[in-house]
């Protein structure tokens, strides 16, 4: 298995992306190697000053950078040569099996959407994550911004698709589906989430547990995935980011709280496309990165986007 | 100054009502005196075995409870004589300045809107909270459930009545208003919060800041007042809420995490109706009664409807 790494995306990029990738290198299974995508002289240095054996690595040349200020939707075609675009490339001809980045999200987005995009049959693809939880693996959540208004149905298919990320990659044997809202009733809620329920209520394609609430998300008591419009589910997911940032400013220890460190998840892959995509946060330090790779190998060997795509040709 | 409270409305009711109260009793103002409203019996026992001075405290008897299961747009017809009730007609008729209930939420919005009813030219009350800060008083967060779906122009005038509730309760000379969003460029966010900014950008009604995110939601830097649609604020504080319940149960000590704890805030006044309302979780104890009577009068005092009833007079 073969894993494209953005060396040239995030804020410290390239010596966060170059570092993670050589921690990962160490704890990743020694039949993934990887594609170093980006500046060769940067990364030839790198790996000298670093001597990093190369058994593994495979350097792909770059010209360009996709920056963080850059316009989402012209970036890559103003930049044909840069990482993100060339990643995205060799993603699609299928000379690497997962591809990811932590550079500017946006120009991510558009390049999966553009150069490799959605499954047939679903009407949007979804950015998902985990949120912590006190009593199991964690609700994954989505969407949590590509779409902040969603249609019903577009709610009903997050459904099909977390329930297959919480199967295949979380391990769950058969997911719980909560709907986020504001009230346990399935008379609760705003126009679109009690239609959502109607959609949702005796559904056969996944099980639905109904509404879950704000004080429901750090818990698997009820379920196992959270199904929301992006523009609440991206709050949900700032103001959980914050609180734990207060709380390590704050000196304080605790391991559950720990949990909300951004940097063990990752990345957030982008469910619903044609092929494996993991976005890592702008901020990603080497220890985010070689969790970035760790994760696009466990969404690339669950199989996932093939699941996906099997579900909806199927239905 | 007399404020009315429901002694019959809460889980804890009538002995953490009670108690609360008498805890008000000896922190706030010889001149202001409490309508205790509820069971006269109950009372009587509680203050005779407790040896209340009486001299401040005016029993009103009703015979009925509005209980939590009863159906919120029902209850208060069906129970003619239940406190909740007779404390709506009380205030309605000036016979008590203010009221205060963490009895059946439901019924109390229910209550508010039909009994005292919303100010001439407000096209939807709000309740608001005040969200804990780091570096400042807090921001005041509205709507956080009355109104899940809001009109740009909703979320306008709740602008307004946010600045207007951090000018004379909080005291903040010149408030500032921010959309709680996706982002901050004016571009993002959901159709109903792209269209608010629009509305409020330039607005002289109040000091508009603009966009602010989930990650601006425990700090002052930016904002005194988040608007929000009641469906995503209700989310937010549930999880604010959540959290805090975590840290608690991890038996985790920190001043900041402790400004969580509802008890402190005591309660949630419902922005622009005719007279001052106040909210209880339904779960008050003794402290947090105390502290929804305290924030009842503050409110009165302020005379918040009448500087709302003056703002959209001469709007």
């Amino acid at each position: 298995m073969r894993i494209g790494i953005d060396i040239m995306g995030g804020d410290y990029a390239p010596g966060a992306t170059l570092s993670g990738t050589v921690l990962a290198l160490s704890e990743m299974p020694a039949y993934i190697d990887f594609a170093l995508i980006g500046d060769r002289s940067l990364i030839e240095d790198y790996l000298t000053d670093n001597r990093v054996p190369r058994d593994r690595l495979h350097i792909v040349h770059t010209s360009e950078v996709v920056e963080m200020g850059d316009h989402p939707a012209k970036a890559l075609n103003q930049k044909p040569d840069s990482s993100m675009a060339v990643g995205f490339r060799m993603l699609r001809k299928g000379e690497i099996d997962g591809f990811c980045s932590a550079g500017n999200t946006g120009a991510v987005l558009v390049g999966a959407s553009l150069a490799i995009k959605s499954i047939p049959g679903l009407i949007r693809p979804a950015i998902g994550t985990i949120l912590p939880s006190l009593d199991g693996p964690g609700n994954i959540i989505l969407d949590i911004g590509i779409n902040p208004d969603c249609r019903p149905d577009v709610l009903y298919q997050y459904g099909i698709i977390g329930s297959l990320y919480a199967k295949y990659v979380t391990g769950i044997e058969n997911p719980r589906v909560g709907l986020l809202n504001i009230g346990s009733e399935e008379t609760k809620g705003n126009l679109v989430s009690r239609s959502a329920y109607e959609l949702m209520n005796g559904s056969t394609d996944f099980l639905f547990v109904g509404n879950v609430e704000g004080n429901d998300l750090f818990s698997n008591k009820k379920m196992d995935v959270v199904v929301c419009e992006g523009f609440v589910g991206n709050i949900v997911l700032k103001e959980a980011e914050t609180l734990y940032t207060i709380v390590r400013k704050r000196n304080i220890q605790d391991p559950f709280l720990e949990k909300f460190n951004y940097e063990n998840y990752g990345g957030t892959p982008i469910l619903g496309i044609n092929a494996p995509v993991v976005i890592g946060h702008g901020m990603s330090n080497p220890v985010a990165i070689k969790n970035m790779l760790k994760h696009t190998m466990e969404v690339v060997e669950a199989g996932l986007c093939e699941k996906i795509k099997e579900t909806f040709n199927n239905g």
